[in-house]
């Protein structure tokens, strides 16, 4: 048989199985996006449209992977852009082989932002190919995965915070981006809270949660169906009502659903405190 | 600091550098691409806008990456889509970070992937983010490289020649895929040849080379400027004179030139014989 | 300066950092010891010299280690000789490095056994010199570090029950070992029980508990001095009366002790049962 | 089945495969040699009875596996005691399972020292368990093992100059210690081999070659028998032959014979220069 001969090159495949009984947690993050995000006009300090793109390409990867139990998205639109996912202790997706999840995970969120771009960027063509690197890190205990996106969202937080008051500065008041620099050197939060309502206006507890605290994606049992919310899959064309229905109940849904049973598993998306216990305390299957 | 509690996250995550001195190769594998290409309507049994679309992906990430001194492309439009890409020895891309490097090499040939698609696939909206997988592999010796390529080759002649027989089989003489895959069982190669000659009138050596040989992409240094091929950057508007470039030379160019010097390195296709020692012999630069 | 020009090579040796969080648990195993206890003249099927001696080495190990919270031996004698040495999920020692870990465990323990061997196996000198290999499994909970070790002392439960009834069949009824294994074969634990019971008169749990349930080191606080146990620090001298405590009192103590503090820890051995959940309940420090 | 419900721990049980076809170097490094070697005496800078027990358990090791080509073993009684040993690239030894293959060099290293201390050290007992700690690292060409080879040989080279200097400051010119550090700070080669000619009368090209290379044994065919080396089989009995074969011949050797065949492989020790092409150009075997 021709080829053969060439079969033992295999043999340098070596196994790479993640520990079993971890969190499998995946850190996606955007490449080079501080050049794409001003190649394609990104608003500032937030673009609510390339938030709500990250949003569909995360909830894309929970459809697909089941055993993601949460994903936390967190995006400054200047520098950083991150989306974490949380596969479920137990989870034996792909033989819990690292390359084959790490790269599927990346390839399908990559493929999904592509593919879903125009729909939320509806004036601002795509230039070029954008691209993700991820990295696989394991936790074994639910107090070091509630720590780990606590890190994630007071970063997001102090992020955020910044990136308003500096944007202010800049948009508001004609600073250049070296003088809104040096003038928020080494202030501490209520400094620049207070400096955004004193000479703005803007209280910063008032802004939209999606900026202040990122985007939570849960895949959620329900037993009741939901009419409201069952439509709401992800579809670019009812970004409206989502967001109008996010607002009021502070949930967009989406995910396969089974006919036969009556609980259905939901991909429902908050921008919600994830710190404070209570919100882990009210959903124990996810570490379960 | 918010946050600062939390940090201690951070040192779970650890350092996966690959072994210094040898040659990595990334393995990219489609996902599910019996059902995109059913989906898609792609031709049985080669679809050449498809094959073109997976060399031009694969040209965006030697572009990307000059530490890549070899890629390959093999694809049967049924079950199987591969592409190898080779670094050099001595690369310390990302510092030889594995889920970096294998992450990012495939996220780009992804989104290179879904951002082309209507290039080639003109008629044909593609309907759903396809998704790929990748995995790193490292060999110590160049002996082991070139095994490697040629198994891959050799491969991609098998699986050809049975899929152009089946097809042949099925699309000519209305087999189902039953009565094909019985009737193909335990052939050699040989007989494959002669009921595609005496059957169909098909000369398969006579068939294109990219069908029978895969996409072999390479770096080269090139000292004269070849404005003929200059122009061949991967843009799907000169897809046609590229593919008339190639049936005159062989040859597809693209990479990003130095104006300073007169040495360019490009971007070179080939539909050639990789498994015979004449191409690495002239290429000497590639295994160094 | 000389070797300046090679120092590069040493960048070959990668990072080995074990995941935190996790308890590592190191297992030794003899290499040949079937060998060994036939040239050295074991008893059958338990030899209480080599046990002793197994248990001086791993005593060393645990008064070098201090991050080591529990060591389990177990042996038939016959073919497997195995200690597991547990840290405690959060040490640093030796910065968590696998190899300097496992190899430092395994080269300790192998020194204390040749060292000590002439102090237990009195009259039989040591012909060669016995060796065992190591290696490191990380366990991400309490439950898992218990039921590894449940599993091993299951493990040594029917082993000595099957070696004890073989050895009588073979020593007191003269069977070839044949003859014995295939007497044995397919038997459940009670009919083993009864047929040492019914034929030679032997209760299986009254024999020593050191054979039945292997032998358990643990580092124990305790805060009264205890001067009849504060002496048998693994010295050979002493092993008749560390005997007699262990049979009044379950224990035999050792570990290097704190003048400064009333808290002294101490290598306390037990024949105990670790199954049962009474075990770990009483030691809440252990898995802490 | 006792024990089943438990044996899922097995599966946290990973494997660890050393990529195929490169260089296994193993390394052993004695813990806490300062103070063992200060509470046993050795004599400074360079013991020669405590370099013939090294030497003495690499040989074991060697004769043990059969896939080991070389060792070298470095020592300045001082603060550091190394041995190396490669492995052939093609060895399957333990399927090339990392911690069996380090942990078993390292215990039966260890176990050798031990059980061949009194056999050198005469007349001094050893006082408790000497230990070593051992890690693997891969080369993936000739170059580099050769280059880490000589980087070790000119690391001994450096450090017996340093040291025969200073313990000549100490123990002929009763210097203290801080005075011979500080008398040496800074002093090229040159200058400390002209300090110790024009003071002491040394010429330190003169002294043993075994203190100035180190020891370097290779298991090496020979087609003749030599009967006059097949006894120095790592007996201390025949440690006087053997320091004189070796005065002579450069060699002493050891190692098991095949009786059937002609040529035998037999363990020789060398203290020669190791950095020279000409050693390995003559053993092209070494690293074929």
């Amino acid at each position: 048989m021709a080829g053969t001969k060439f079969a033992y090159v295999k043999s340098f495949e070596l196994p790479d199985v993640l520990l079993p009984g971890t969190y499998i947690l995946v850190r996606l993050d955007g490449h080079g996006f501080h050049r794409l995000s001003q190649d394609h006009n990104f608003s500032k300090p937030n673009d609510e449209r390339a938030l709500r793109l990250m949003d569909h390409a995360a909830r894309d990867v929970l459809n697909e992977f089941k055993d993601i139990v949460i994903a936390f998205g967190e995006s400054d639109e200047y520098r950083l852009v991150f989306t974490h996912f949380l596969f479920r202790k137990s989870t034996q997706v792909y033989n819990r082989r690292h390359a084959k999840i790490v790269t599927t995970v990346t390839s399908l969120f990559t493929s999904s932002y592509v593919f879903n771009w125009s729909k939320y960027m509806t004036d601002t063509p795509l230039q070029y190919p954008p691209s993700f690197d991820g990295r696989a890190v394991l936790y074994p205990s639910p107090q070091e995965v509630r720590d780990y996106f606590s890190w994630r969202q007071a970063d997001t937080h102090i992020n955020n915070l910044y990136n308003t008051t500096f944007w202010a500065l800049v948009q508001q008041d004609g600073q250049t981006p070296t003088e809104a620099h040096a003038a928020l050197r080494g202030t501490v939060a209520k400094t620049k809270q207070e400096l955004l309502f004193s000479r703005y206006g803007t209280n910063y507890n008032s802004l939209p949660e999606r900026y202040r605290k990122g985007s939570v994606l849960t895949a959620e049992h329900t037993e009741a169906t939901r009419p409201d919310i069952a439509e709401n899959s992800g579809d670019a064309s009812t970004v409206t009502p989502a967001t109008r229905a996010e607002e009021g109940s502070g949930v967009v849904a989406s995910r396969s659903k089974s006919k036969k049973s009556k609980v259905r598993t939901e991909v429902v998306l908050y921008h919600c405190d994830i710190i404070d216990p209570s919100f882990w305390g009210a959903r124990p299957r996810l570490l379960q």
